[in-house]
């Protein structure tokens, strides 16, 4: 059985992995959520299946339950009203330490076939997941289809290649034969087991919980490890539903449910420290604050420990052969799902004295004016507003909006927009302050929402300069760079190396600085305080198994 | 120049790759002390360039020189006298930071030729750097040359091919073409960079300062890290040796010779700690005792920090098909260099009841005579005894051997041999001890040194399930086992994988548990608290290097 499902998905698996080795554009799993590709019933089924998960217990049924935990509310107003097995962790840590031997004997092949069948139900039912996170997450239902079913997947494949790869590399047996000059050859026959570290736990954000979750997730599950999901306690039903479909295909494959489980907690119970600590857990995957992430980093010496944290993520515009293009595609990077991403651009520099354009030189006051003016007509029809910002995720970020308008000169406020459908949704449009570069406190931290500063400097050296220490010193996912000049390029080249910072240049297009291709981009470096891994990579993968020698003399 | 270095070096590392794929026996630096292979004049050339280091300043400048350190006395009796340079380590990692960029820029193929031109180097000085290891180590001579020459380049070898096999996986471009229906694609071209993490700090350990050594030095140098190379004060001379070459073939290269760079200190003063806690260290190589090893993992939050502490190595006896083969062969394992190998065996576990043999049942006290036999003839010639004890290290391991006698019944004390050569040498002979299994707790630490118990339990079962318990939670290297039935081997293989422990099963020949083979044996798992990574696999090189993407679209 096992081995069937790692051949039915060979072929998906080796395009995968010939895609990690090309970084070209390659993806399985269709990111329009079109009839003819998902089935004509499939959006009204997900829907509909979404509805029915609402104001009752999740069904799943795992060992150790004490209760139900559970409080999620819709950025979008509703109550979701959904529970979830609340676990005694001895108990539930126990049936996980028994499920885990089979799982462990199984092999990579099985690991891996049964990765790839969870990733192509997870596909299935994409709608269903797209109600899940936008209504845990806030996200816009187009991006919440997109990012939280497709490109999700995408990246928890990405993490099974990557990890089939590196263990492929190990040979299961080999013979050593060690010339003895004139005698007979010494002969040893050696084989090689790839064991897994032992428990993983990925600790789920609450913006993109299966985005950021899939490839802990998988690169942990895929070596063999037993995983632990802990969702963040504002988006618990996307992972409960990924947990449920692992389960279901664990269990036809023959092995014991429990090797992927829920630990689900409510807003004011602590359990993500508790579970890290556990002398079972030996990986952890987290995403989330700088403050947690370095906890983690710091005290969980039983485990290996990858974090993707905050940062500052910038822009440095120099000049541009195409204004409106810029212009269209910054508005477009700060307003999508409110600047909720931890890939978003925050600070743009900008020259004081202003920029050389193909339509004549456009002042400082001319490129900020024309960027207020974009944001203002992306989110000037509610309908429309809506299906770009989606809603704000918490109180805590629609504060942040409110607190920050102290920290420059309001060039454009943010607005609360009634959204048509959801009365009681929390929608907000893009804050933008302008500072000067001399005022470099205000704009060093990462201020997480739909915050951004445009930031008055001498002179695009002087950009680049700030730009690159503050990338270094508070992390960065992103740098963008807009120029005309080859020489500028290279001075941002040489920054984004020297910050380890991914960059970007001239997007005028419909590639927004946010977005990060599974395959072909590697989503943060390790490089620079925001994240100490990438998703995903060899270095990813490769330590979450272990490979186990015999070796004895081979009888003639 | 350094692309030459590459093309020069290809065909021994296309071997390698080759060879850590199939992981079969290979090597291309002998391990004969042979005037075939490394000319009629090299042992005498070797000798005397050691001989005329003797009391002098090493031939070494370094930025930021502020006098010399370096008290080291040969086991074998005699000072070395030799000094070298003692740093202001602001101004030496000042320099390092200078000299970095340019080593960065160079890139792969750079970083790797010139490794393998460094090893190349290395192993036409195999005859000096035998001397010195023997009189650091306290070696004796053929396996300081072996194990300190061509192994230890065959392991620096090994972890070269892996980082390239890592670094090459790495597209330098790619196109990124995602159909867009009837509109043309969205085009855009991506590169990625590879770069070093930051700075590579190599500990040093005083009795296989090479062997040890050289995994985490090459890792990281051929990842573009430069290296600071800080030698236990017990043996610092090969790991000068070996940081001279490097200077050496780095300037001949172009690039500044402080890219890798010796911090020596005297033993009464601290070093590791103070440099392990620089933020410019980013990867740290360790091997040495528990305490220190975790101290760095808990304490050195800026760096990745791969270990090899203490362990403890058992054999587990239950039956052999050959009884002087595996008397003889564990006696070797015990008395080769005085035990003070991280391999050796120390805990031998004995049916109480004896064992079955092709010459009848023997009774415990009748293998335990046979062993300490063995060990008495393999010692009794004090000329051929020291060429298989080498010396002892440290007066701490004649203290710990002094000490160990109240831990059992002495079957087999420990005699001071007089060295025929060198009269003030500590050469002592194994120390064996019996124990009952109840006994857990004088035999559940290592005693690193020539001291060893014999174990008596109440069966075969009882003895594997001690050994991986006491393997899981106090680590060990190795693990071995004498059975004549396919049911015990199986136990032993569980065992293995359980405590993630190397197996050697019936090794009744020249090969000992003690050993270890690039490019075939994996040294260490990282699989239990004797080490946290491997010699050498990919997830040793993985994350000494970064990625760094920069994308721009693709103009038609």
């Amino acid at each position: 059985m096992t081995q069937a499902l790692f051949i039915r998905h060979q072929p998906m698996l080796d395009q995968a992995l010939a895609a990690i080795d090309q970084r070209g554009y390659w993806s399985p799993f269709s990111e329009m959520p079109s009839p003819k590709v998902y089935g004509e019933t499939a959006a009204d089924d997900g829907k509909a299946t979404f509805d029915a998960r609402l104001g009752q217990p999740f069904p799943i049924t795992q060992p150790g339950t004490t209760g139900q935990a559970g409080q999620e509310v819709s950025p979008y107003g509703p109550t979701l009203g959904v529970t979830y097995p609340r676990p005694d962790l001895d108990a539930l840590f126990g049936a996980i330490e028994a499920a885990a031997p089979a799982w462990r004997e199984a092999g990579p092949t099985t690991w891996v076939g049964v990765c790839l069948e969870i990733l192509t139900r997870l596909n299935r039912r994409s709608f269903e997941m797209a109600h899940a996170v936008m209504h845990t997450t806030g996200q816009p239902f187009m991006m919440a289809f997109q990012a939280g079913g497709p490109h999700a997947q995408d990246r928890g494949l990405e993490a099974v290649a990557y990890a089939w790869q590196a263990m492929r590399g190990i040979p299961t047996r080999a013979t050593w034969e060690k010339p003895q000059g004139k005698n007979a050859p010494l002969r040893m026959e050696k084989t090689f087991t790839v064991v897994p570290r032992g428990i993983g736990l990925v600790i789920g954000c609450c913006t993109f919980p299966t985005w950021n979750g899939y490839p802990g997730l998988f690169a942990s599950l895929a070596t063999g490890n037993p995983v632990v999901v802990k969702p963040h306690p504002g988006a618990i039903l996307p992972l409960a539903i990924t947990v449920q479909i692992a389960r279901e295909v664990l269990a036809e494959a023959g092995f014991s449910p429990d090797i992927v489980t829920l630990v689900a907690n409510n807003p004011d119970e602590r359990m993500a420290s508790t579970l890290a600590l556990r002398p079972e857990v030996r990986l952890i995957d987290f995403t989330g604050s700088t403050a947690n992430g370095e906890w983690l980093e710091r005290n969980a010496h039983q485990a290996l420990v990858y974090t993707e944290k905050a940062g500052v993520n910038q822009v440095v515009i120099d000049a541009t052969d195409d204004l409106k293009g810029m212009i269209r595609n910054l508005a477009l990077s700060l307003a999508l799902y409110s600047g909720q991403m931890c890939t978003a651009p925050q600070n743009l520099y900008i020259p004081r004295d202003g920029i050389d354009t193909p339509d004549g030189h456009v002042t400082f006051d001319g490129v900020v004016a024309a960027l207020g003016e974009a944001l203002q007509k992306l989110t000037a029809d509610p309908a429309k507003a809506v299906e770009i910002l989606g809603a704000i995720q918490n109180d805590g970020v629609a504060q942040r909006i409110d607190a920050s308008r102290a920290l420059g000169k309001v060039v454009l406020d943010s607005q609360t927009i009634a959204h048509p459908q959801f009365p009681e949704a929390r929608v907000r449009t893009p804050l933008l302050l302008k500072v000067d570069v001399r005022d470099e406190d205000t704009f060093t931290q990462e201020l997480f929402g739909p915050i951004a500063f445009v930031i008055a400097t001498d002179s695009t050296d002087q950009a680049i300069a700030t730009a690159r220490r503050i990338a270094k010193q508070h992390g960065a996912l992103t740098l963008s760079g807009y120029t005309t000049q080859r020489n500028v390029e290279s001075q941002l080249e040489d920054a984004a190396l020297d910050a380890g910072v991914a960059l970007s240049l001239n997007l005028t297009g419909p590639v927004l600085v946010n977005q990060s291709a599974a395959f072909s981009d590697f989503h943060g470096t390790g490089a620079n305080p925001a994240a100490n891994a990438a998703l995903a990579d060899t270095a990813f993968v490769a330590n979450r198994f272990r490979v186990i020698q015999a070796r004895r003399h081979l009888k003639d």
